[in-house]
């Protein structure tokens, strides 16, 4: 393999969204800020850093103007915040975020469980949001991410065309990418090639990021199907921090070193140094005492003679 | 996925060898063969289940013949056992084993670490071997598992020609087929579709099993890798009980349980009934108090509404 000085792929961290939105502890604002450079420094490029919710709902997440001021200044980040409505995205915006992703739930039980909205009324908040970043901040892109697009722990299967269907009617009603999220960990490398190839055919290049789970171990051979399909944006969260609270049985986002190691020994750039990027787990662990973090790679160690593909000067 | 009424890969259980080796507490023969009833119970058509070297070297195996001579009256199940030498080899097919299995290190320092002979004189066991089989038990099958094919905790890089060689030169030896095995958890998926994709163009039918550990998380997606290679036989360990002991840093069997479901829920029949394979967990952990075992898909449970591709009537 011919070292790539470019990254072949995007990993999105959403640790510090994704991962300390589902633990009970708050982590210091400081020490998120500690963890958000330290990922920035080992070359990641794209983070999501903060949910803009209530914070009498998630009071984990209080500081998120505050976070999304400071990333920000980051040079060549790309900063992501999720919101759930159009109050939150007026927030995030007003932050200063480049991008807003809006959790879109293709399992009609599970829409209702996480944000209280169906799947209907979650695409007209997304036609509303996106008015609201033409009018206010054209720049800024907003993405919907498809969860539970592979299955759902409260209602099992979820059609691939209703998933699909989902997809679609989001980018017609105004994001600028759609991606699939195997929310609870049901998804097998067969379905992500199916639904992934149906989603780029049907939206070429407004088709998103796949966020796999490693709840059942398959997280990474999910990705690599994805990958194998053209994906080339994925979620991951540094320690394999989060999940989802509200879809009961779910757990383990993909573990970005993991990811990041299995790319990178297969000659695929992801333009992150991840011997820095396994230094970046310690403001992580000071943050949040006693939170398990997870991850092989950063157990094992780099093998002997690693040789990544992002060459680092 | 149509379901298929008979299996499409072929998945060789370690565990009664090369985990129980690995661990330092013995196993009592009773459990081992009720965990050996609960595996083929289960659909489980191949299983390692002893190493024929010295008691004095591995107390765990004392009872190798025991084991075999009871795996041997279970319907169509093909056993198997690990030999280092024509001593085992005689003992084993004294015992009545079905297919033998020697460990032939693609690094040269992990052969002399592992078996204290050097890679010509493993291809010369290998020769020594075949010979014996021809004459004394002509049904029985020779495999060469060529091991740190994917590198060494001790060397590093191990040249892929060298690998490949050495397969090649073990079927000219009499091996009726050489597998590929990632000893120490260094695979990446691309290094394993460039090294099968070799060795089926070398050896045709010949070419063996993937045997891939989950030391830095990559197992499955390099099960998978090999799958999309052609490779149909597949080792694992259930609970991922075991690795290699003379390899440092080496740990990790893919678990039998989460590679079944991921081809099970992908629609590649295993044979395998998912729930009995997890009950098949009981023997284990009542033979092996206090050793701990692994598996994501057991914690988790499996997916609401899963469809195995294994019709079980």
């Amino acid at each position: 393999m011919t070292p790539t000085p470019t990254a072949d792929v995007l990993i999105s961290e959403v640790g510090p969204r994704d991962g300390l939105q589902s633990v009970k502890s708050t982590m210091p604002t400081a020490d998120k800020l500690r963890w958000i450079d330290a990922l920035h420094a080992a070359g990641v490029r794209e983070i999501e850093v903060a949910s803009f919710v209530p914070a009498k709902l998630l009071p984990q997440m209080a500081d998120a103007a505050e976070v999304v001021r400071h990333a920000i200044t980051l040079p060549g980040l790309t900063v992501m915040a999720l919101v759930p409505n159009r109050r939150g995205a007026e927030a995030a915006l007003a932050a200063g975020v480049h991008k807003l992703t809006m959790p879109v739930s293709a399992s009609a039980a599970h829409s209702l469980a996480n944000v209280r909205k169906t799947r209907e009324e979650m695409v007209e908040e997304v036609r509303a949001i996106s008015e609201l970043c033409r009018e206010r901040a054209p720049h800024v892109k907003l993405e919907a991410g498809i969860s539970t697009a592979f299955g759902c722990t409260l209602q099992g299967l979820v059609p691939e065309d209703e998933v699909i269907a989902l997809a679609v009617q989001c980018v017609q009603a105004g994001a600028d990418e759609s991606g699939l999220s195997d929310t609870v960990g049901y998804a097998n490398p067969a379905q992500v090639r199916r639904l992934f190839r149906r989603l780029r055919a049907e939206l070429g290049e407004h088709a998103g990021a796949a966020h796999m789970h490693n709840t059942r171990g398959l997280g990474l051979a999910n990705c690599l199907a994805a990958y194998e399909e053209g994906v080339r944006t994925f979620d991951a969260s540094l320690g394999g921090l989060g999940g989802c609270p509200y879809a009961p049985g779910a757990s383990g986002n993909v573990v970005t070193e993991d990811l990041v190691f299995m790319f990178e020994a297969s000659g695929i750039g992801t333009g992150i140094d991840l011997q820095q990027l396994i230094a970046a787990r310690a403001p992580l662990i000071a943050g949040l005492p006693g939170e398990p973090v997870y991850g092989m790679t950063p157990e094992a160690g780099l093998p002997k003679g690693f040789t990544p593909a992002t060459r680092h000067v």
